[in-house]
């Protein structure tokens, strides 16, 4: 088992020196914080890392959760873990303090993400509780948020969110799990409990599946944010309101009655085992009852909200994998002695050296570094965007939320997508002890693999990147992007060694405007299928020229403190290695756009295609 | 499950209409055969395959034999399975009459393998043996080949190669297993058999690890084809030599005793599961007896001798896997309903469509069909060339054994990579179902990442083409590939519909060359290293490369048959379809080339970088 599944050296690289996370305490919400603790919040992540999920990565995914006559049993350490991240504040670290939290920063609890993520990805319950309990807040009455949250936060009671339903799982305009209002006859009957009648009490009556953490004995209470349609709502995305289904609800006598949510499945997958994916059914006993959470009918646009914090933890899960995977094989490929050197072929007598001094392994290493730490950059921006659309005002507010819109398709697809091929580099680097279960990166080849699909599959996100975040408010966010990516082009362009990379990247901004020029006509035109046909290819496309920005802008502070700080030993060398990446990056994975961009500035369309072409 | 795991249609095309198989049957060796003996070897595999192979794809997966108090137990199957196949004759398919084979071509053993390994690639056994009797039979004496090849191809034994040790895995010259020659005495004293005696008996000590089908209970024994090193041999590869070690030897009076190959581990594999992986350690009681093969210190020759087949064979396991997954996507996506058209989005009253109908899944689908038949025709042709190295006389021979062995590491690595990519898209297709045991291609996911590791990785291919294939007899292999591409080029050009790609393709090979020219200069200095340093990504250019030309030589039969047979029905539709697939790999994978000529011209060098500047 590699020890070292995450680098200290880069995550406080990024925080503090390329984003200057402290930079965020001038504003009011999060002046009570400061660069220590920051720190002291990312310490105890890694403590609580280190000691409740680390050491069970692979004893998690051989022992997946079951359901047995109704009850789903997990690994008893994800009591311990949700106990100490409840009592570390982990689990509210960014809710107000009027909510219990710390009122810390998207970017400091991403980062918590990040460690926990890194250390055992199967351990995926916290972050779920977050998102479930900051929708009560940010949209419940308080007397919802006042019973649920507390105990959420503390860890004693499981958040989900549970959209997805058999027959609309990317398409929510066909959820048809239904709210029926409760009359006060039937709450009484019920046992309705007169403190939660206030939001509005309804039955709920559908199916929901692939909830993760939907059921499990590690908490007292399972709390799930359902959608569900109210009789006679409109139909599609306008008629779905948000409820609070509770897996017990309080019997007003200060006890809890079972409120019919039964596990009616759990999935067997193919990695992430440690978390169950259950099959819930509401209401077969037509005694479950659901809150109301806001007002009617405005459940997907108050999901919505919550789905930018939630893209950037799908993000920061698979670069947390990539970067241990990462990790497993650079240790594996320091350790692991094969063949002599390429120049040296026949020197026989000569000991065999370690695999990473094969030019191969070391282009196998060097890629998955560029991705993990690209990806980690990308998404350390969209959290600093997220932090500023919360807290600041007026242009700065609407321009941060405009630019972490926009980025929002890149920074959880980027990741996932290129984390995929990096933990299968990281597979490579292993050879065939990487296919077995010796090592871990055969645990995290499958566990990534769910990220792509997370959350909007990559397709989705592709179809809002390009068919609605390039062109909002008249293509206002794409231009804010490039002012900002320009602002790094001229930082690096002060620089002799930085200056051509600068310059590729201007001839990438470039490349991007004559693809949107070859594209929009299509959309001007309504022919919206034509337009978005390979939306998947312009994100790939876009993903690597907004990496391609990150490293840049990476090698822009590293080469300000190689010319300022004169660092010495490890700093040296890590200032380096950062520049080295870059120019990596830009050498390999920046020329990709030039067939990217070929495709899409093509007039071919082979998209359409009959069912039997296919087939046959 | 999905029904379909191969198109008969598709092989029937490519075997018949495109590489025209029966005229192999004008050679001697092969003249007692025809176009319907060959189909009936088909016939017989699908059999086979949709009995005792296809319906126990997950069975087998989720009942990994396991090693118990020495001994490997193997699904009940697996022996049904094998005397089947040996029944059938299908295990020894490649063989001459003479040692009890049908003399059928490599193209038709192949095509075996592929459906084979489409149906339950966990059931890897028979090619194994395959490989291991092939060589007895090519270089071993007689009395060898009359004991062992006859139990062998009628499935009552199981062959292996057992060439990796744990210190020597992609570096054969590093193996040590040793062979001491056995005198008369010791012969006696261990009751070693006259008959066997004459090619050579040696008592073998070592370990051998990753032996895949190394122990098992299907069979009565295990031969395992075993590379050792003669005590006092010559270092490095020119020291190795090839035995037969059984796990059960002759014991002279009609029996058999215990051979000291200890199954002393087994390793749990990511996929594959079916077919057991060993760690073997022989002569832990100094009581292995192991028989030379052919003369002593030729191992390494003998084995890569039976390289180009075993190759074949991986990329024929990778082709058949991922099109069991793309059979599978597709049949998902005509039945799953999500959502509407991307122009119809509002149309909320309308039922949701089959998501074959979004345009990014189509664009999925056609990727998956463009790699999985590219592979197929791919591998055909390097079995035509096998074929024609093997039987025919002169220069046509020579040129075909050239071809061949400048194609195999791309008809290995392309199969297997894209491969990879293929399925991870038909998991793809099927979003958070596809991370289920619900359907197969999780399963053929996990499965199908050996691929590019088995018999030489992805980085071992790529350094054999850029590093020998390409400049072998002052580069006359790539010439000859050149001439056979601008034969395809030239019949497609009379075409109007195919003459841009037939351009394009020109303009591929003239690209192929500037990448030589720019990195030849680094060979001629010897600077190895340098020249090597990005041969994989050389080795990923030239499969687009030749995989286009697949493509074009597939349209240029389906563009015939439609100006000349008049096709009608399913008929018509899969020759448009073929055309409609080679424009797809044209139009969205061909573009790749450009990138990755620009890093191949690129002169700057990144894959020097300290172990420091990686891990900090």
């Amino acid at each position: 088992m590699a020890t070292t599944y995450f680098s200290k050296r880069n995550l406080q690289f990024l925080l503090h020196e390329v984003f200057k996370a402290d930079e965020l305490t001038k504003y009011d919400y999060f002046s009570a914080h400061d660069r220590e603790t920051f720190n002291l919040v990312l310490d105890s992540a890694t403590y609580i890392a280190d000691t409740f999920m680390h050491p069970y990565l692979k004893e998690m995914d051989r022992n997946q959760p079951e359901l047995k006559n109704g009850q789903v049993t997990v690994h008893p350490k994800v009591r311990e873990y949700l106990k100490a991240m409840g009592d570390a504040g982990l689990i509210g670290a960014g809710f107000s303090f009027e909510h219990g939290g710390q009122q810390l920063p998207e970017m400091i609890s991403s980062c918590v993400g990040f460690i926990l993520m890194a250390a055992n990805n199967g351990m995926m319950y916290t972050g779920l509780t977050s998102g479930a309990a900051h929708l009560i807040t940010s949209f419940g009455l308080p007397a919802l948020s006042d019973f649920y949250v507390p105990n959420m936060l503390d860890g004693t009671w499981q958040g989900t969110m549970a959209l997805t339903e058999p027959q609309a799982g990317s398409s929510l305009s066909d959820v048809t799990t239904s709210a029926t209002p409760l009359s006060d006859s039937e709450s009484v009957t019920l046992g309705e409990v007169p403190l939660l009648d206030q939001p509005g009490s309804y039955k709920i009556k559908g199916q929901k599946v692939f909830i993760s953490a939907g059921d499990h004995n590690a908490t007292d209470n399972i709390v799930h944010l359902m959608l569900a349609r109210i009789d006679g709502a409109p139909k599609g995305t306008k008629g779905i309101s948000l409820f609070v289904v509770p897996k017990y609800r309080p019997d007003g006598k200060g006890g809890f009655v079972d409120n019919d949510v039964a596990s009616t499945g759990i999935y067997h997958k193919m990695g992430q085992k440690g978390v169950p994916a259950m099959h819930l059914t509401m209401g077969s006993n037509d005694n479950t009852i659901g809150y109301l959470v806001g007002e009617p009918h405005q459940g997907l646009p108050y999901m919505f909200q919550m789905m930018n914090e939630a893209r950037i933890g799908v993000g920061m899960t698979a670069a947390g994998i990539a970067t241990a995977a990462f990790y497993a094989a650079l240790q594996y490929a320091k350790e692991r002695p094969q063949s002599r050197r390429l120049n040296q072929k026949n020197h026989l007598d000569a000991p065999q050296t370690p695999i990473i001094n094969h030019p191969d392994v070391r282009r196998m290493l060097l890629f998955q570094k560029a991705v993990t730490e690209g990806s980690l950059a990308l998404l350390l921006e969209a959290a600093r965007l997220f932090d500023i659309s919360q807290v600041a005002e007026g242009d700065e507010k609407e321009n941060a939320f405009l630019l972490l819109d926009l980025l929002m398709p890149v920074a959880k697809s980027y990741p996932s997508e290129m984390g995929v091929q990096s933990v299968s580099q990281s597979v490579q680097t292993f050879g065939g002890y990487g296919f077995t279960e010796d090592f871990p990166v055969e645990q995290l080849y499958r566990d990534i693999r769910i990220t792509p699909i997370y959350e909007g599959t990559t397709g989705i996100q592709a179809q809002d990147l390009l068919g609605r975040k390039m062109t909002m408010k008249g293509g206002k966010a794409p231009l804010l992007l490039f002012a900002e990516i320009n602002r790094t082009i001229a930082e690096a362009s002060t620089s002799d060694e930085l200056k051509p990379y600068a310059d590729q990247l201007t001839a990438e901004l470039k490349r991007t405007q004559e693809i949107m020029a070859s594209l929009i006509p299509h959309a001007q035109k309504g022919d919206i299928e034509r337009y978005l046909s390979d939306a998947t290819l312009f994100l790939e496309f876009f993903g690597i020229v907004v990496v391609a920005w990150q490293w840049l802008k990476q090698a822009v502070i590293a080469k300000q403190m190689l010319l300022t700080q004169n660092p010495q030993g490890d700093d040296l060398i890590f200032y380096e290695g950062k520049i080295h990446t870059m120019k990596f990056f830009f050498h390999y994975e920046v020329p990709k756009t030039l067939g990217l961009a070929q495709r899409l500035k093509d007039t071919e369309v082979l998209t359409i295609v009959s069912e039997k072409e296919l087939a046959l």
